[in-house]
């Protein structure tokens, strides 16, 4: 296992960690697989979506906060939507992984999601071999 | 594998089943690794979160209530929302595993969410030993 | 690993794999374990939810419409809901396999989840060996 730390800038963020992951993955000495990661926080959580085009990742942030909007809430603390938000997204992926790279689609790129920072974020990388994949 | 009966109380509730995963962990001489819990029903789900602070998991339920509001489905027993939020949240976790306990971050805990209850739920678990994990 | 082609019919669609899978599985000469399938698109996803009656799924699609609306985005394809609804139900699934079969509760089946087709999706599917799975 190795683990990242990943600095946020602001409130909200999605920050693309695909090239952090395949140096990871490289220390590992990983093959072929399947990569696990862990956000062992519960107001970020990790995604998977178009890197490309930096709107795509405006917009899916947007989109989160016009479906869980503030206010209405019980937790004293006054980030229940970052809870939400991150119950949404989840805290792990499993993704492929070939040669010692993801193996992602062409468009894909792996985001930590940061919906309560700035913080510094921990990311757990974990290989599972898998013969042939 | 192992498999959980949980049983739930309320129409929707979030019920902290870590416990009860460690245990079965140490029933299965779980090491380090990998651990997959898997709901096989369609109106409930797995979710981590805040366990601390109940007020959390009642804001979760609270804010899925709003987002899947009742009314407006063709499905004709009238549960569609559990359907959508089950969907959401997922029928699956996979989570770290130290030296046979769930190795979670500080405010982390595991959750049979129940959207159409109150039933029994089942919840399988399983192990993916890892090397050095 | 082995991929299937899921050709989608319309923009939006939930399309049942469930069989298709099982025949991968099959071809793999998967025994006990689990089964990740991996969706490497940024507009379409994978979910697991009610197959028996058709109107469940839906009710998923048109509950998503109304979870992530059309307008108000700044990505110039116009297609950022679909982006959307993809990080929401999410890119890939780890399902429990018993001699060779997905091990699926009795109301659950697996489904490609286009949300911005027509077009032919990719769905790969790799196999996890576990021994007593």
């Amino acid at each position: 296992m190795l683990a990242l730390t990943v600095p946020t800038a602001s409130r909200e963020q999605l920050v693309d960690i695909t090239a952090e992951v395949n140096r990871a993955l490289a220390s590992l000495g990983a093959g072929d697989g399947l990569c696990h990661l862990w956000c062992p926080h519960t107001t970020a959580a990790l995604a998977v979506n178009e890197g490309a085009d930096p709107d795509v990742a405006s917009d899916v942030l947007s989109a989160l906060r016009r479906i869980v909007p503030p206010g209405g809430y019980r937790h004293a603390e006054g980030n229940s939507p970052a809870h939400v938000k991150s119950v949404l997204a989840g805290p792990f992926l499993l993704l492929p992984v070939r040669a010692g790279r993801l193996a992602l689609g062409t468009w894909q790129s792996v985001f930590l999601c940061e919906f309560d920072g700035p913080r510094n974020r921990r990311v757990e990388i974990r290989f599972i071999p898998l013969e042939g994949a």
